[in-house]
This record gives C-alpha cells, structure tokens and sequence, in this order.
C-alpha cells in the first residue's frame, strides 16, 4: 500500500463531480446501467459488507464504454466525420468500437497482437478497422496511433489520460453510492488509473470520509509505486494474467487526482487473481476477467486496509476472458473452489 | 413438442394463483427478488426479445429455495421437532438442507453418490445429515426415505410433487410477470415440472394468452411422453449433463397443471446445453448449470415454436456447475463461442 493519504478538499481537481456528472447525462443514453449485487459468502470470506457493482454486465462486458461515451459524444461534427483512433490492449478498444458504430464514427484501434482472440474477434466484429502491433517486441502503439492520427487527422480517444474519459468512469461510483449511500470503503482495479481517479473523484466528492483504493497486479504495481515516490513510475509490460491491467505507466490526470484523494493503492498476485475469478464464477456465478476481479481478489485476500466489518463498494469492472483461460483457471483452483464452497 | 394446449381456464387446477401469492408473502423474508437480465446479443441469436429471470442468484444458486421455504414455513411446531426429509440430486437438497437451518428444524437429504461434489459438500455444509444411495444400480430413493420418515418420524418434503412445493415454484413467474407484464411466452427448464407446473400456474393466471413451455434434456423426455401419451410415463435415469434434470417421471400435481395450461414441452440435447452454457458464461458473464440452462438452450437453438419476434420470459433455474465439468464444457465450446463472439 502507499502512505499517500487524501480527503482534504480544498485543491483544484483536473475533474470535478460536476464533470462526472454531466458525463452521466451524456452517456445515459448509451450505457447500461449495472446492478449491485451481495453475497453472504463473499461477505464471510473478506470480513466485510461487499456491495459489488457488476460492470460485467455494462455493454461490451466492461465498464470502458462510459468513457468512451463520454469522449465520443463530445466530437464536432468535423471531428467526427474525420473519425477516432484509439490504442488498446482489449476492453477500451471494444468501447471506442461500439461507441463509434452507434454515433456514426469511423473508428480505427491500435491492439496489440497478443490481445485476447475474443477481444479481437469482438473489436472487428463492431465494425472497426484493427491496426496490430507486438507489445512484447517493444513497438510504441502510442506512435502507431499517432501516426493513423497524422495521417488521417483522426481523433485519438486515450484509454485513461483523458479528463472526459476519466469522468465517464467516474458515472460507475456514482450509480454505486446512489445505491449505497453509505459506504466506508470503495475498491476498483487500477491499470492506468481512469476507473480508479474518476471512481475516487465521484465519491470523495458525495462522501470525504470514503477511503478509494485501487488493486494493481503484483507484477505491474507502477501507479503503487508512482504514489510512494511521489511521481508517476514507468515499468517494463507485466507479466500477469490481468491482461486489461498491463500498462507500464499511470496517466498524468489519473495520478493528479489519486496524490489528492486516494488512500492508496495495493497489489494482488496472479494466485489471488485467479481464486477471486473461480470464486466468483463457482460461488456468486459471475463470470469476471482476472483484472477486473482485482478488488474482490485483494478483498478475498485480506490486503485492503480499514475494511473489516465496514461497508464496501467494489467494482466487478470487466468479463471478458477468453473461454480457454477460464478453463484454465477453473481447474487449476478447483480444489481451493470446492475447499471454500465446503466452508460455507 | 407435444400437441397439448392450454389456457382454456374453467379447470380445477391442484394449485391456484391464490396458492402462489400465499407462497410468495411466507417466503418473501427467506429468499432473493432475483433480477430479469437482458442480453441483445442472445436475443439476435434466438432471434425473440428474451427477459431472464436469473434464478442463479438465488439463495443456494437455485430456485428451489421458494418451493422448500413453502413447504417448510407451514409445518406445525411438532412436525418441527421431528424435522424433514428429501430425497434430491442437489438443488432440491441444499434447499431443503438451507431452508430447515434457517428454520431450526433438522433435516435428512438423500441424494445420489453421484451427485457432484460440491452439491454434495453445500447440502452438508449448510449442516443436513446426508445418506447416500447408489441410482446407477437401482437404488430406490423414495425407498430409503420412507423408511426414515417411518423410523423418525419426520415429515417427507418432496422435491416436485406437492402443492406446497409447486405454489413455491410459481413464485418465480410472479415476480417475473411482475416485472414484465406482456410477455407472450414463458419458457422454463423441466425435470420432475415442480418449476414448470408453478410458474404455468401464475402466468396463465396472470396473462392468459401466454403459451407456457417445458423444455427437457432429449434424452430425459418423460414429460413430453407424459404430455403426448396423455398419462404419466416413466422412463430410465437419463444420461444427460444436465445432473438436475434427471428425473424419470413427472409429478402427478404438476402433470395435472401441465395437462390443463402448458403449451408443451420441447427438448435439448446435450450438446444444445453445453452451448447454452458456454454462451451464458462467455457472453452474458452469468454461469449457469447444464439443467438450468435448458430454457435458454431450447431458444437459442430455434426449437420453442411462436417465439419469432415475441417477447419471451425464460428462467435460468440453476447455476452450480462444478469448475471442473464448467472447465471442460468451455474447453470443448471454445470454437463455437469465439465463432459466435466474431458474429455479434
């Protein structure tokens, strides 16, 4: 965790509640708004009140097409017929896709080669045009989309450093404290930070006392690091199983807004990544990718501080894992499975 | 599809809509309102507006706690004290086990040696004393537990085929009808049709026109013959995935429900099943057993007549898939899922 500490009001955010919510009244049209579901045994196993915003359900199966939305509604008519482009390494791409598709706007995304089949497949199959490039092999995807941006005076839709991007994200907890009113605690996964920040934004503003928290994979802990050291920390591509958190550096807007306003940021290993997406799957039956079950992950694991017995909104952000992955997974902690379902 | 059609009113069905609407106000306090999802992409692929009532959600992960807490709130303060017994290959099991926890009445459940292991390890860890029996070679269940209500005392709470049991049932398609009153069709998964029977019940009530229907594993079709031969017809022990719906002959009062007001009933095969499985889980995020996933499978293979462009209820009965059979049917549906996610 890092000791950055925040709730203190007073500094000039690089996005407001009121950003967010005039992001809300943009995307309404366009974006599901997901449920919040309990559940008594997840409940038993993190020692707290988990109240878990299902973004699985929003369209394209991830919370991405809220700030796709709010970017995409925002274009000139010029901008549009130019068209977007935008570099992603899944969930985000599929975002700008159907969000482009649904306000008529040519759309072309930068994925890299290794993504997902299924985010590929999903990616085309909402009309785009796919550029591909080899994250592994060191290509600069922001240098192929800022190519296609030069080229075609095309408008780049960043998948995080983007104040209307972060403030679509932020909509999620601000339909979660609508609901819940009271929480104590919320908790997101945190790639680049657009989910966190916007997240943290939203309900420090209805609620100072919250303590927002992201969940970073242990092997890409870089905006972890960027707290503690005070600046934003660039690290190699990680090698987890969270493939929609494998980014290597925190945006310059998300990291002002979590040094002012978050509690922190902790980790969670691949292991407790993959339990949290069985468990889910097996116990709650939902079907959540290994990043976007990293704040149930590290609240199943007992790593978020200040939550026992406390009232905890958590982000289900993302579902889209290919099916031999899950597989994988589901057999490989099919004992720990039946271990925790026996407990019950 | 059997022949027999329904809705003509004027008989005296052994369940009645008042029954449902008793069942629901005693059990209000002990189970879920589980939410209706919506899919666009299931509804393009069985080419109808689907509304589905996730009974995954449910406490247990089943409906069967609406038709045990029904049956179980009625007991008499003696019929307390000497406690239930259940015979059930599992859902029907932890249901009971559950419901007489909550209720402080003990409870005896009877299941299969080859019930999965972790219906196996819930019914036990929501603290039921369970006695095995071997079905593969014979073994009468309903044997073995009349001889414990003869020995003990204590009262049977059969899985199907009581009123208390199929008026809990029918709760299900209140709630549902509730929520979206004009439907035309209502498309249930069926075994012994405690749930099928219930839920006709209240929508044919409710909304006469409906057309209610049945769907069976194809190679567990003893309602159809049921339906079409025009008296109750026994068969062996299915061989089927669907674990839940392997009962080989209908329950009297729901045959007689069924008889009066379903539209039919309609088979899958296993392999339709697995699909909807695998579909469920990669597509929607929901995991749903092979048994639970029969109304679902049915649709999207095109075989519920009248459903083209209409409006159709359908519940997801049941989702406790064991990881390991769950694994194996994503392994083996992983073309077909990523061949369906590239057409969407």
């Amino acid at each position: 965790m890092s000791g950055v500490n925040g709730g203190s009001g007073g500094h000039l955010l690089p996005v407001s509640l009121a950003d967010v919510e005039a992001a809300r009244a943009r995307i309404a049209p366009h974006v599901h708004r997901t449920p919040v579901l309990t559940s008594r045994t997840a409940d038993g196993r993190a020692g707290a009140r988990l109240f878990l915003k299902a973004e699985v359900y929003q369209r394209t199966g991830a919370f991405k097409v809220r700030g796709a939305f709010s970017r995409l509604t925002l274009l000139s008519g010029d901008e549009r017929r130019r068209g977007v482009v935008a570099f992603s390494s899944g969930n985000h791409a599929q975002a700008v896709a159907l969000a482009a598709r649904e306000l008529g706007v040519p759309a072309t995304i930068v994925m890299p080669a290794d993504a997902p089949a299924g985010k590929l497949a999903a990616t085309r199959g909402y009309g785009a045009r796919v550029v591909l490039y080899d994250r592994l092999a060191g290509e600069d995807r922001e240098a192929v989309a800022a190519r296609i941006v030069g080229e075609e005076g095309a408008v780049l839709v960043p998948p995080f450093d983007d104040p209307c991007v972060v403030a679509g994200q932020g909509t999620c907890a601000l339909e979660l404290l609508e609901e819940v009113p009271d929480l104590d605690v919320l908790v997101t996964p945190c790639g680049g930070a657009g989910l966190l920040s916007g997240c943290t934004v939203a309900a420090t503003e209805l609620r100072p006392a919250i303590a927002a928290w992201g969940v970073e994979p242990e092997a890409g802990d870089d905006v972890r690091r960027s707290l503690l050291a005070g600046r934003r920390v660039t690290i190699p591509v990680p090698r987890t199983i969270a493939d929609s958190l494998q980014t290597t550096c925190v945006g310059e807007i998300p990291f002002a807004i979590l040094t002012a306003r978050a509690a922190g940021v902790v980790t969670a290993t691949d292991d407790e990544l993959a339990f949290a997406v069985a468990f889910a799957a097996m116990r709650m039956k939902v079907v959540i990718e290994p990043g976007g079950a990293a704040g149930l992950a590290a609240l199943l694991a007992g790593k978020v501080p200040g939550t026992a017995g406390r009232r905890v909104g958590v982000v289900l952000s993302g579902g889209n894992v290919d099916p031999e992955r899950l597989a994988a997974i589901l057999a490989s902690q099919n004992d720990r499975a039946n271990e925790a379902r026996a407990s019950q």
